[in-house]
């Protein structure tokens, strides 16, 4: 491996654009494609919008209402008060300089346009250099099955605020999907593959479920390394930790690696979490252990250098 | 004819919207309905957007605003600029309040909702009471022939700002598009049915080239009265004079008496023009000389007041 790696990122909600983040500020920028999720995506007001894409490219383009962690910086809310005085159900967030984002992916939509052109347009119009490729341009659809019924995932995320209880969670439309010929290409050459601290299930999950994504991960040669979305066990944010224990899988980091088995080399793990080192390390995993919040820049840029460097470490180690 | 008529108003553009505020503030507004023009509507962001049927509602709902005649009074424009930075043409000004009603209707569309429909809802919403009819659900697109080719009506009114030289007009869709059942039944049920002083060639003739809407119009026992857009010869705002010309009508008040022929009984001309008045009469047509400027809102009432007092009048007369 280079002392500049190819390195592909599979990033999905806020943990993912906080990695993307802190990648494109580290001088490992240079070589670094970003692959995010599209089965959050939905239809508001006839209009099509891409949370996770949105949340990456406004996230790169230092745009982001960091406040939130959604949106976009000093939006207002004009036409959504107005959309709800016309009778419009209006509990997702969107603001007026967000709505462009989603009046312009839309309109291209139908144009015929691919998505994954969409996504890079939108992007570059906003400053963002780094590619950001998208597992399919196909229509892939998170449900949650919840103890109120199935819902999507915004409905589940945002309208019901994580609530339900989650029985079962499908991505319709999977089978029939295709992977994008620019993220297979992004997996191929990649000499080093990281996996933000996302929620596994709903965030790297439809990802890897993408056919061909998950096979050519696991037959590419790049060094996988994976960073856990726990710290202390819990998840900073949002509910993959309730969500990992009521589908049934640990909710700690062996479910985590359970998730993942077949695909990483490593695992980069909080210091809170340090007494399950050995036991990682016992499923064949190496395992490095630091600080993992990505709080502040500094911090982002820190653990995903760290994570690089981590893996060059290991890969040196190998070849010697 | 009752005291207080059963009045039908054929209104387009800012003077039909003028007319329609002068009616709805008068004693005449409990039996009013209004019929507007939506052959200037154009796709715009992959949006619907239905400018002379959205100036009639913001100009009832007090909505409007009164400095450019067209948009909503405080509106920003957040949506547009960022649309602009993601590469979208947008020479037509849309403000974010604005975006929601185009939203909100092109979605109802999309689900199937007839035009009329979403119009009576959007309109609701907004606080007009006073029916806003549309001459036809059907797509009808004015089209203007012109020294630079040809264009939508958006795109001479608004981007080429009336210079090119019109030398053909057209409606596409118009030999297919059904009347609505609302707009006849809206004609046929008129005691005095009122044409608003707006373009009678862009604005009025989509709506009597409607199959159907002329033919009803001519078949009715209401008195029918014209107020002329001209004063002094000339268009207050707009283009319908240079575009009566070089389409080879007069550029007068016979010209407008052609267009209207064997429609109205009477037309309603400024004061400035009273020198035309026995040319009309001879004509056949009532007239009525009276001041035809509404700019303020008191203006706006006393014409039409001035309008429906004098046909009522003539009904007397001719019943006497």
């Amino acid at each position: 491996m280079s002392r500049c790696p190819k390195i592909t990122l599979l990033a999905g909600g806020v943990g993912g654009a906080k990695a993307a983040e802190g990648l494109a500020s580290s001088h490992y920028r240079w070589n670094l494609q970003i692959i995010g999720n599209v089965a959050d995506d939905q239809e508001f007001h006839g209009l099509w919008v891409s949370p996770d894409i949105d949340t990456l490219t406004y996230s790169l383009a230092d745009l982001i209402d960091r406040q939130h962690g959604w949106g976009l910086r000093g939006d207002s809310s004009n036409t959504l008060h107005c959309l709800e005085r016309l009778g419009a159900e209006t509990w997702m967030q969107l603001g007026d300089m967000d709505f462009a984002t989603h009046i312009f992916r839309t309109e291209q939509r139908r144009l015929g346009r691919r998505p994954t052109e969409i996504a890079t347009q939108i992007a570059k119009r906003l400053g963002v250099e780094i590619p950001l490729l998208l597992p399919t341009d196909d229509r892939v659809q998170t449900r949650i099955g919840t103890d109120r019924g199935w819902l999507s995932f915004q409905e589940y995320f945002v309208r019901e605020r994580c609530a339900p209880q989650v029985l079962e969670v499908r991505f319709d439309g999977i089978e029939q999907a295709r992977p994008t010929a620019e993220a297979l290409a992004a997996i191929r050459d990649a000499e080093l593959i990281l996996i933000a601290p996302s929620n596994p299930i709903v965030s790297i999950g439809p990802i890897l479920a993408t056919p061909g994504i998950r096979d050519a991960i696991s037959r590419s040669d790049a060094y996988c390394i994976a960073i856990s979305p726990l710290i202390g066990g819990k998840t900073v944010k949002g509910p993959a930790d309730r969500m990992m224990s009521s589908l049934g899988y640990q909710s700690d980091l062996l479910g985590i690696a359970e998730l993942y088995h077949g695909l990483i080399d490593a695992l980069v793990i909080d210091r809170q979490d340090q007494p399950h080192q050995a036991a990682l390390e016992s499923l064949g995993l190496a395992v490095s252990v630091t600080d993992t919040l990505m709080s502040q820049p500094q911090q982002k840029q820190a653990l995903m250098e760290h994570c690089v460097e981590f893996a060059l470490a290991q890969q040196d180690r190998s070849a010697a």
